[in-house]
């Protein structure tokens, strides 16, 4: 979550080595089980990489000694899909939701238009806040979209922010079909595939899509795939929003570009999920989403039995889903999506960073960047055994 | 949450003023709305006490001033059902229930054994840690309950600790059956309601028992009758675990002894929801249960929609609610319970504190406790809106 690709902390080569760590959550397929777990571990840190992983008993020396007294330790969580950067909220929406009445306070169009008179001060102050609230709750490693601007400036001023606390942004010029262009939506699709990608491509990692035909404001497989091929030719790589208010061609479509993850996948059908299972898209569940819109939860387990890797995300965001905690994602993927504590940690890690194609996050393995979480727990269980307890922190090694 | 009934921090006569509040939850009737809200608010607390509420701009002179920069403040939360002193945990239970798994790690046996070996000083860190959560959580009254003892001495050593916290402590000797009384099921509750409730009574406000005919090791009617019967005599208030796990009549009993609440209510029928109706009797809802056991969620629009008082609280306990979390469990009864954001908050604050028959707490009037929580939000709504976010905590004034 710096502004750099390197090392979060501080340079210079001193080491420090984490101990007295109960449970070690590492993710290293060369440890065998799911999580890679090892007792009674210790983990060496220097110039902000992972230096040593192992029994405590066979620790290195190192010039200064951090000791979790027997708390368990994970990879910092990786929430690889929010809307981070946005002005106003959406509060009278929510309760009118949970009511069960229909609200027309504008939806995301009530964003853009607060986002719009916000300045970058305000904006910038809104985003620090939740990545330090993510950060307050084990997530080192986060992604940030645009689309709350839909225009070409407005879209690059969101991502030039998000830019300034995390190298994954992402280019959602395609999150709505603005109002405007309600009967030119060719139009809309050729600003954002056109002078909107230009302006933005220098400033993103990622292009992604809302496609959802079902939804009047979102987009059709065509539109989608026109938006994605022309992010991927200058430069940007594809994620796409799919299948999360009905079925529909997202999913085909993200694996038929290379998409790294599809986000949602809430409906889904057995081509979809043979498709996910045949490729190397992840599919990423939102369940804080179906948490605050009384929605129904996607089948995880059919993912999870088709081999397909699933990420957890958060989604924050001011309408669906307004809120930081991967902790509560993690406990609802058990309880409403029937994953095993253990897989939805992975999901939340090693899975996140699947999701955004890196190999240095998400896991606990020499190379990899000391993003640590230390848990107020003995074990990574009580993730989920104990919900809403905020338990987890990032580590900070100074 | 301090050992005594009065003022919870330090003493002397000066006043601070806390100001900036963007919006106050008063819960008082006076001021009209449910909430009793006021916009732009200050709070005098003297002595431990509120001494002064009403518009920030009427606010009187005070010796020292908390600014609360706009942010929303509510009554501390009434937790009125915890099982907070206990040892040992139970993830390996609630793993294998997730997975849908039968589990014979003991269930309460095994936590019933756990606390019998642990000696006082692991107890009391247990307990204090938990309180500690709480609070860092915005709860500032929490009831504590017996029930892992089973003896007399066991009993009457739980509620000694529970009263080193609390004042709301709660006999629960009748929590299940031992498994050495299982033939003999008349001696035990023979022996609760006598020589145990003896050397109870003195340390406990309130009789309480898990009044479930459906479950083997839980009471029925006439038992459950004559342990609270007993309980009353010896001076203690009633209040009864009834309707969980299917109908029963935990409900009617506890509205027959005059119970100031019976908690759970999961299955009602429409004799229940009348008896709760017209008597005086809380119904506590505990959705932190239904959500880690996947169980499903009490009818609370249906006791609201009947006029019936509803509080919420967490029943933490290491089997099947190892939550802390007053805030998630209002996030939960908005979204899986329709509570709206507001009857939620109440039930959480005033609901809680009628549950436990207190007019000093769960409300922001004169003379009330100053037991405030600050939200880092602008409204209370933020609390469901904003799922797994540590949002806010007890105000500490001094
Ligand atoms: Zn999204
Ligand atoms: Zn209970």
């Amino acid at each position: 979550m710096s502004g750099e690709g390197g090392a979060v902390r501080g340079g210079g080569a001193a080491a420090t080595v984490v101990t007295g760590i109960g449970e070690l959550v590492t993710n290293d397929p060369a440890r065998g089980d799911l999580l890679g777990a090892v007792g009674d571990a210790a983990v060496v840190v220097q110039d902000g990489r992972v230096a040593w992983v192992g029994p405590a008993a066979d620790a290195p020396s190192a010039d200064a000694r951090v000791d979790v007294g027997g708390r368990a330790v994970v990879p910092g969580f990786v929430d690889s899909h929010t809307h981070a950067v946005f002005a106003g909220d959406r509060a009278a929406e929510f309760v009118a939701r949970m009511a069960g009445e229909r609200y027309d306070g504008g939806g995301i169009a009530a964003t853009v238009a607060a986002t719009r008179a916000a300045d970058d001060d305000a904006l910038r102050a809104g985003l620090r806040r939740l990545v330090a609230e993510m950060r307050a709750q084990g997530t080192t490693t986060v992604e940030v979209k645009s689309g709350y601007g839909l225009t070409v400036d407005g879209e690059a001023r969101l991502l030039r922010l998000a830019r300034e606390v995390t190298t994954e942004t992402t280019f959602l010029g395609a999150h709505v079909v603005p109002p405007a262009y309600a009967r030119d939506r060719g139009a809309y699709v050729d600003l954002v595939a056109g002078p909107m990608l230009a302006a933005c491509a220098p400033l993103a990692r990622w292009v992604d899509v809302f496609c959802e035909p079902a939804a009047p404001t979102a987009f059709d497989a065509d539109e989608a795939r026109h938006v994605l091929r022309a992010g991927i030719a200058a430069g940007l790589a594809a994620r796409v929003h799919g299948n999360q208010l009905g079925p529909g061609p997202g999913v085909r479509l993200a694996v038929e570009v290379g998409a790294a993850s599809v986000d949602h996948c809430t409906y889904l059908d057995d081509d979809d999920v043979d498709a996910l299972g045949a490729g190397d898209t992840v599919a990423t569940l939102l369940p804080l989403v179906e948490l605050s819109t009384r929605s129904p939860y996607p089948d995880a387990r059919r993912l999870l039995d088709a081999g397909v890797t699933v990420a957890l995300a958060t989604d924050c965001n001011p309408g669906t889903s307004f809120s930081t905690s991967m902790p509560l994602a993690i406990a609802l993927a058990v309880r409403e999506m029937r994953m095993t504590p253990g897989e939805a940690l992975r999901a939340a890690t090693a899975g996140g960073a699947r999701a955004l194609r890196r190999d240095d996050v998400g896991v606990v393995v020499v190379g990899a960047r000391a993003d640590l979480a230390v848990l107020d727990a003995p074990s990574h269980v009580h993730l989920a055994y104990r919900p809403g307890v905020p338990l987890v922190r990032a580590l900070d090694l100074g």
